[in-house]
């Protein structure tokens, strides 16, 4: 086991001591402002400063080069010109630091020479053993131990309070303007870093090293492009185990911000619908705005997350009632009533109050404070919720009330510390900071506030979630050489355990027949070639073939066509298949995502897929339970399960296949490229799915990605 | 014309003196609040207590009685108990008082009593030509003038300061947390009002209100139950052509949130969609939080509403170009790129820079700000875009590059008064001020900046909406005394000038089959009964008749099944009409909303109602280009279009039936309550568009809504 407390990434955040290369005596230098940050934050270890041309640099010792050190510092912060980069490196890691914060920029973010000095850096840094965050970075700013291995601006508006949020950002100025918001909303920080051109150390690492940070307690990331999506997908399911929420922004979702994003750091976007799925998979909340970010990170910092997704509502104003209700509607959070018996006790107290949930004290509390009491107290010990939201507004600031008040809800408060209670009222900063300290979470914006609370039981549920089932049994099986025809594909397919239509592949006329009759009149004739990979587009699919005469003609026709469309292509016969009627027509699919490797899509045949893309990805591999709530969640899942008066299909069967072609696709590797099952034949409830047609796509040996 | 600036509305706002009866020495109370804050923010007109058992109130000389009063006030504030309300409107009235604010309640809120006590004092308001706004409101907020109408305790946290917006509130509660989110957030009010039981003024006429009040530049509109949606809709509709731009946060669109709005003011919450469609139509922008109606108002007083919805971005992090570029994409902003010839200037100055857009000008702007006002004034006078977004988060409070970076951006802002420019900063709120008082608009979250910049060109396209066509003329027709039968209500539509499908009415089997033969092979059975509204359910239609010997026995089938599913049935023959095919299947409806009225409600056929609910809704009357407009805008919209290799179908003909369906209902009348005209078969382009069904429901003579 890795000593988390002295391993390389612990040191990172918080190093007993720190050299400072390129140490510059001006403060308002890149070489000056950590060196200025530190002595005025009260950094408690040792700051080396290296600079050849000076004795002192801002009152502190300077040392001439890195050799000259009097010890191996901790972690070095180097703000040398870039070309001087790899030998500072290897200085020292000679002088044995283990741990280097490369600010310097001119490397693989701006020109193919950078590149090749980038390359430099890091094999020297791995011929010494130094672990690098950057180059191109905005370091690392860790509040509670005053270490300041940054040159951000952004804590000449204020320095950050110390406290549970650990921010990763792939961008040095988005994640400066997210820790800039932070320190104004007064949200404490474990630490913040800013990944710069993740030569070696990615937002991956800086997650796991959150996980393994005590003082972090909520994770928050900003990402543009992920690199090592194995890796970030590790330390995301290892937060999940660890109880830690991950609140991800995860930006160039549209077409454009995807191209600015690629301009930008010449990364993988991937693909957003992946993004999502994995994101949800592991539990991690997607935030779309800055704001979302950091509710959901303050809020997180309570650290109550509840499994159960219901609310329940005390409020002064119907209006807000109403608002909550909306978002919770949104957000996907129940509201049920309130018990009978404590809606009849609180009529008896207000004859006028909305009882049910949202639960309306009306302004009648304010004549007596002990209601406002009564009423939360109700609605946190009897309704059973999850979470609580109370909306008293402005009232709290009112001079006659505001002591009273408190004084009631913190009672509340007080009897159930291990409810997630959000208030939302509009106070000045010190009454905000008192309800907070009372165990609060506290919002202005009713709206905003219920999305932190989805945000919490997401978390919650995330973290309740035992192991989903194994995906099923599949024997591992060798891909061929090259892209399989369609029978091919189908054999493989079935050796998996993936049921396909009954079908023979015939290379004349009689056997076609032959086959025909066999299998039951009508067929279907398709023809065979792995040169011909989307059939009805020359024409090379025949349906309702009746007799063997159709048959006969059949086969020659579609012959005639495949050499006409495709002189090249071999042609390998002609499939014979039994025509399926019946079902609902379903499409299964794997495609390779990039950054997250295979992932499966299930999705309706036709205009469903076609025009409406409506459709639901998921990582491979999974199980059968994964699998049935995938085929659940389309919108069009009312046709599956038997809209418009036709009969449920046979979605245990449909889930099986959805799964078996999961792991068939882990198992695979990394030369599967697609698997498009297009149609898959849900048949009624009992009569099984078969896949009708089905392409699987290679990439050539030794070119996988 | 109405003197505007003497009705009693203009007065209500703005009164030059106010009588307060039940006034109070106690600055806490109900009657004494509105006194105190009056001559704490200097009220330059006459305040009037009325007390009986004082010869002084705060100071003031106060009058035992309305008729003591030595004038007839403006506006009356009415804080006396409920039962006393209606005579002293009386008096108020006999006075010569034309306007009351009445805080009082216990009104139609609270009880059957209070439902009489409210039409009592309605009756004495109009006997005596008072109008009112109340009961059990807030009152009204004129920071300008210094009247305070109102006894809202929000202003204990803050007085706001004078400004452009105008709120209009259904809520007193949720009006006054707009009010003090407001104030706390430096947004300068010019009124608010909150309408309370809305006994006689109405939130429309508060809109309209401000629609005529000089110092009302934007709208900010708090709705939870609209009563009056015609009045509601000419406000609007008025303040678009005065080009005052309203937002509106109207809560109660969950199943939960409409209940919870319903018990709190007894209103008609209508329907959502509807609600949606109409506020679209008339230009309104609808918020769902106060953080997204305050930055929408907020960025509106700037009064810059720009027709192209084009947006330019300025960065100075990749990362923050990302994050616009996804909200752009969200939000409908498009993003075209830079003149070829800007982005190779751009180059040049900054040859590693972002030129396309966003305009990336990397921190390289630090050390030359006149590269920030060089980037700057290439995006605003070289891109053409509608609106200009400049992300320059904490680097504006940077000490060393503050001052440099207003001047430039100053600068470029000066040469360009006219165009929508938002800046995100990170900044101390003095600094914010500087930068709004320059002429921007300015924000920290970049997606909510988005959000904003988007609504300014929704304003700015319904600002320059020209006159769409006119309704098609109609025939009026005579609706018949009770709901017709199928082929009542479709000789009503086709006399309306709306194709039905050549069908006819016959009464024995004989006539059905020489109406098969006129009509063609094959031909659809339908049992005909004004008491048998939907025949599918009982197995009234019979599809592909296809001869003489069908049509016989199915018309003594369909009369045998109509007689025992519906004994009591009258029953007027069968319908025999041609079968169509080959179209696509719509549906075309009417639907009467009890707010707005009859709303038309377009979709396709089968599934994608059913179970996608994929429909689009118009308020009625509207032209053909109106009605194209929402046939296209549907998300199955593709399959009318031509997906899938079919032909398109003929989009004209469906778009003259919707149109000519919206004019019959507008004429029809209250007694209309819905149409059904499912399904419409669209046939391809050219060869128009048939109801093959149709269903008119009616209320009875003197029964309408």
């Amino acid at each position: 086991m890795v000593d988390a407390l002295h391993s390389p990434l612990s040191r990172l955040l918080r190093p007993a001591s720190v050299a400072v290369v390129g140490a510059s005596d001006d403060a308002l230098r890149i070489g000056g402002r950590p060196i200025a940050y530190m002595l005025g934050q009260g950094y408690g270890g040792r700051i080396l400063p290296v600079n050849p041309n000076r004795p002192t640099i801002q009152g502190l010792p300077a040392f001439e080069s890195v050799a000259a050190l009097p010890q191996a510092p901790d972690v070095a912060i180097v703000a040398v010109a870039a070309k001087l980069v790899p030998q500072t490196i290897a200085a020292l890691g000679e002088r044995g630091t283990r741990a280097a914060i490369v600010f310097s920029a001119g490397f693989a973010e701006a020109s193919a020479e950078g590149v090749v000095l980038q390359q430099e850096m890091l094999a020297a840094a791995r011929a010494h053993g130094v672990r690098i965050l950057g180059p191109n970075t905005l370091g690392v700013v860790n509040p509670r131990s005053g270490f300041y291995g940054s040159f951000t601006s952004v804590v000449e508006m204020g320095f950050p309070k110390a406290g549970g949020v650990g921010i990763a950002s792939q961008s040095g100025a988005y994640g400066s303007h997210i820790l800039g918001v932070a320190r104004a909303s007064g949200i404490g920080i474990s630490s913040c870093v800013m990944t710069g051109n993740e030569s070696d150390l990615h937002l991956a690492d800086m997650v796991q090293a959150f996980v393994d940070d005590g003082d972090t307690e909520v994770i928050a990331v900003y990402a543009e492009g992920i690199r090592d999506g194995g890796a970030l997908m590790a330390a995301l399911e290892n937060a999940r185990r660890a109880r830690k929420p991950v609140v991800m922004m995860k930006v160039g979702t549209s077409a454009v911000g995807s191209a600015a994003a690629q301009s930008h750091t010449a990364s993988v976007a991937g693909n957003d619908a992946v993004t999502d799925a994995v994101l949800a998979e592991l539990g991690v909340v997607r935030a779309h705005s800055t704001d979302h970010l950091l509710d959901v990170a303050r809020t997180a910092t309570r650290r109550i997350y509840p499994v159960d997704n219901t609310l329940g509502v005390i409020t002064v104003s119907g209006g807000a009632g109403v608002i909550v209700s909306d978002a919770a509607e949104v957000h996907g959070l129940a509201m049920p009533e309130m018990p009978a018996a404590a809606q009849g006790r609180l009529k008896e107290l207000i004859p006028f109050c909305a009882p049910r949930n949202p639960v309306d004290c009306t302004a009648q509390f304010m004549n007596d404070l002990g209601i406002a009491g009564l009423f939360a107290e109700a609605v946190v010990a009897e309704g059973g919720y999850g979470a609580i939201l109370a909306f008293f507004t402005y009232t709290v600031g009112a001079g006659s009330i505001a002591e009273g008040l408190r004084a009631q809800l913190k009672a509340v408060r007080a009897r159930h510390p291990d409810r997630l209670f959000v208030l939302c009222i509009l106070a000045t900063p010190e009454t905000v900071r008192q309800y907070e300290d009372d165990g609060f979470a506290v919002f202005e914006d009713p709206a905003r506030a219920v999305a932190a609370i989805a945000a919490m039981t997401r978390f919650g549920q995330a973290f309740a979630r035992g192991p989903a089932l194994a995906p099923p049994e599949v024997p591992v099986l060798a891909l061929p050489d090259a892209t399989p025809n369609e029978a091919q594909a189908k054999q493989l397919l079935a050796a998996a355990g993936i049921a396909v239509a009954p079908e023979r592949a015939c290379t004349d006329a009689a056997s076609a027949v032959a086959a025909a009759e066999a299998l039951g009149y009508p067929v279907v004739l398709k023809i065979l070639s792995a040169d011909i990979l989307h059939k009805s587009e020359i024409g090379g699919v025949l349906l309702d073939v009746g007799d063997a005469a159709a048959v006969r003609s059949g086969f020659e026709l579609l012959l005639a066509r495949a050499r006409a469309a495709v002189p090249a292509a071999r042609i390998e016969g002609v499939l014979v298949a039994k025509q399926l009627s019946g079902g609902v027509e379903c499409i299964l699919g794997i495609q390779r995502d990039p950054v997250f490797g295979p992932v499966a899509v299930f999705g309706l045949g036709g205009i469903f897929i076609e025009v409406l893309h409506d459709v639901v990805l998921r990582r491979c591999p999974f199980g059968e339970d994964v699998a049935e709530q995938m085929v659940r969640s389309i919108q069009g899942a009312p046709l599956l399960l038997g809209a418009r008066g036709k009969p449920p299909v046979d979605i245990q069967a449909l889930a099986a296949m959805l799964a078996r072609l999961s792991q068939f696709a882990h198992q695979a590797g990394p030369r599967l490229q697609s698997i498009d099952l297009n149609p898959v034949f849900a048949l009624p409830q009992g009569q099984g799915a078969y896949a009708v047609d089905a392409v699987i796509e290679l990439a050539p040996q030794g070119k996988e990605q």
